[in-house]
């Protein structure tokens, strides 16, 4: 990492070195309201996902406004968080592999800890390793409810499991895990509706088919930032499991929205500077693919009419210029990322700017744990 | 950063967790040696990149083994190496902003520097820097050979930077840095061949027109690993820059041969398991797009004819499966990534395998170095 920091606390804005990561944090402190105020009246709980942030200062704020824990994506990611203190923690993957069981265990010694499975060698695994060290744990069947990516595609499979589940004495079984990722960023409101639509009635009817066992499906989870108040009204999930949220970015922010959808602001940017100027219409930003991810499409310039960002190298950003762009070598500007989790996940830490000022600099312990 | 290793000295093959970052140890060697090799007997130098591996261990090895010095992007990345000894840098990037000028100067205290300018005011702000410092710096003008990023557009240009860099005391007048990137991915010899020839063109062109003002043009500074032999053949180029070479990408995999390239083996791999196989032609790895960067395509899966690897997400990779797969859950296999500097800069170590034995765990130091 770089032997210097971007920003120290009490740096103006303008002091702070390039590229870095900025939070808005009036804008973010919103955000987190506005998805907890949602929730409230209502039975579902908010479990927000941080594999967007990985960040302990921020997954401790969601659970102080009223989070019930978080969703990691890894179990090494998860070991972060417990480290930190966070107290309850759903892994929203599949845990395989002897040395990964191992260590998912040793953290459920710690804090309440879910996994998903959806393979009877993972109950197996499972089953046996918790056994013989006499640890619990809580365990949710993953279903396909239409991304194509993990989860069991048929009823049948799953009440298959839930029973086995049900016979290992220290497996926890929870419930479901339905989470339609690809839906998340379907651009049209009728699109994404009827994708939860279809989630929602393959959930209800696994759910029925395992309770005809006598196991309770006491938890259904999942929905992300571009859903996520169609689960809440859904009647079936008790969960969501919502990250981005917190930041937004461009491709969040490009979908269309529903009168019934909340209004998240962007709260995280790219603070890059021009360090070349080499034509009248083109400038080139130190922020490039190391410090902004392009897989989900270039970042934006935020706020300014005058450039648009066309490509990224490695540590470059070709900005196309307007004619009589005022922009100048070693002006900063601000961009919101394509992506904001593989974006966080470049950086060590994350600077928080209110009214011009770093008033915090947090950490992103769990960047880069992956295993 | 996940608070256990993905391996340890010792360790056999089977035994390293996954996602892992790993090089062949052989291939490394020998792709180190093919290059080195092409250019002894020549006037050429070697300064590889060391964007692509960030990673002091590798560097030191590449001088070890006959190259002048390495190549940074950054001047964080650069204060990484010459911490750890490496003596001589040149930072293919230019460097503006007082807080980079004063800490490029700070490393031209403890090592030999060099920065790149295309624009006056960078001469400026560096001719006045460094007399008050009274700290003498490299400087090469960079020039636009063709990839539309920086650079100086014209021989007027460069000349007239060249007049006021040779006036300041301290600055260190040597050459030209002339890259052509996107030339380096061309898939046809002789598309690329053409595009190195006119960048040798203007390179010798506007070598020819400042030492018509009497300043030596000692250095014509270039080349990456999809044309370095052009390079060196060109009777212009005396320096090249090569990085992913030690490596090799998918990407740069694709590039169809010329008779007189050399071949350069994988030898970076992203070892990945399977976490889920919920039908018979799908099955998901434990790498996304925090292990693997997608900015140049997805990653190949690496000697197997029965799974590719279809998309993926944060911590998912998804393959498609041909008929009659063997591929089962927990099965481990490797990938090579699309690009390999951006997926390098993911992780925090690279583990080292020769004969199926971890050898060596090399930490990327200057990983994240983005200031």
């Amino acid at each position: 990492m770089s032997p210097w920091k971007a920003a120290q606390i009490g740096d103006h804005f303008d002091q702070i070195d390039t590229p870095a990561l900025i939070l808005d944090l009036d804008a973010f402190e919103r955000n987190i309201k506005r998805l907890q105020d949602a929730m409230s009246g209502t039975d579902v709980r908010l479990r927000p996902h941080a594999k967007s942030h990985k960040c302990p200062d921020i997954a401790l704020r969601q659970i102080k406004e009223g989070a019930i824990g978080i969703c990691c994506q890894k179990v090494s990611e998860a070991a972060v968080f417990v480290a930190a203190g966070v107290p309850d923690i759903l892994i929203t993957n599949q845990v395989v592999g002897e040395k990964k069981v191992a260590h998912a265990l040793d953290l459920a010694q710690r804090a309440r800890i879910g996994i998903l499975i959806d393979h009877e060698d993972q109950v197996s695994a499972f089953a046996r390793a918790s056994a013989n060290r006499k640890i619990k744990i809580d365990v949710y069947i993953e279903i396909d409810v239409g991304m194509g990516r993990c989860g069991v595609a048929s009823i049948e499979q799953a009440v298959e499991l839930a029973r086995q589940i049900d016979q290992a004495p220290y497996l926890n079984f929870m419930g479901l895990q339905c989470y339609h990722g690809s839906a998340q960023h379907y651009r049209l409101p009728e699109e994404r509706q009827s994708a939860i639509a279809a989630v929602c009635a393959k959930a209800s009817a696994t759910k029925e088919a395992i309770e005809q066992l006598g196991i309770k499906v006491e938890r259904i989870s999942g929905a992300g930032t571009g859903s996520v108040m169609l689960e809440r009204d859904s009647k079936i999930f008790n969960e969501v499991q919502a990250g981005s949220y917190i930041f937004m970015d461009r491709d969040y922010a490009a979908n269309q929205r529903d009168g019934n959808d909340l209004h998240f602001e962007h709260a995280l940017f790219i603070k890059t500077a021009v360090l070349s100027h080499p034509t009248q219409d083109r400038a080139v930003v130190d922020a490039g693919l190391k410090a902004s991810s392009v897989d989900s499409g270039m970042p934006a310039v935020w706020q300014r009419q005058d450039a648009s960002y066309l490509k990224a190298s490695d540590e470059h950003g070709v900005l196309k210029l307007t004619a009589g762009s005022s922009l100048k070598l070693g002006d900063s500007l601000m961009l919101v990322p394509g992506h904001c989790d593989p974006t966080v996940n470049l950086y060590d830490e994350i600077v928080c700017v209110r009214d011009d000022r770093v008033e915090a600099v947090w950490p992103i312990l769990a960047r880069g744990a992956i295993l």
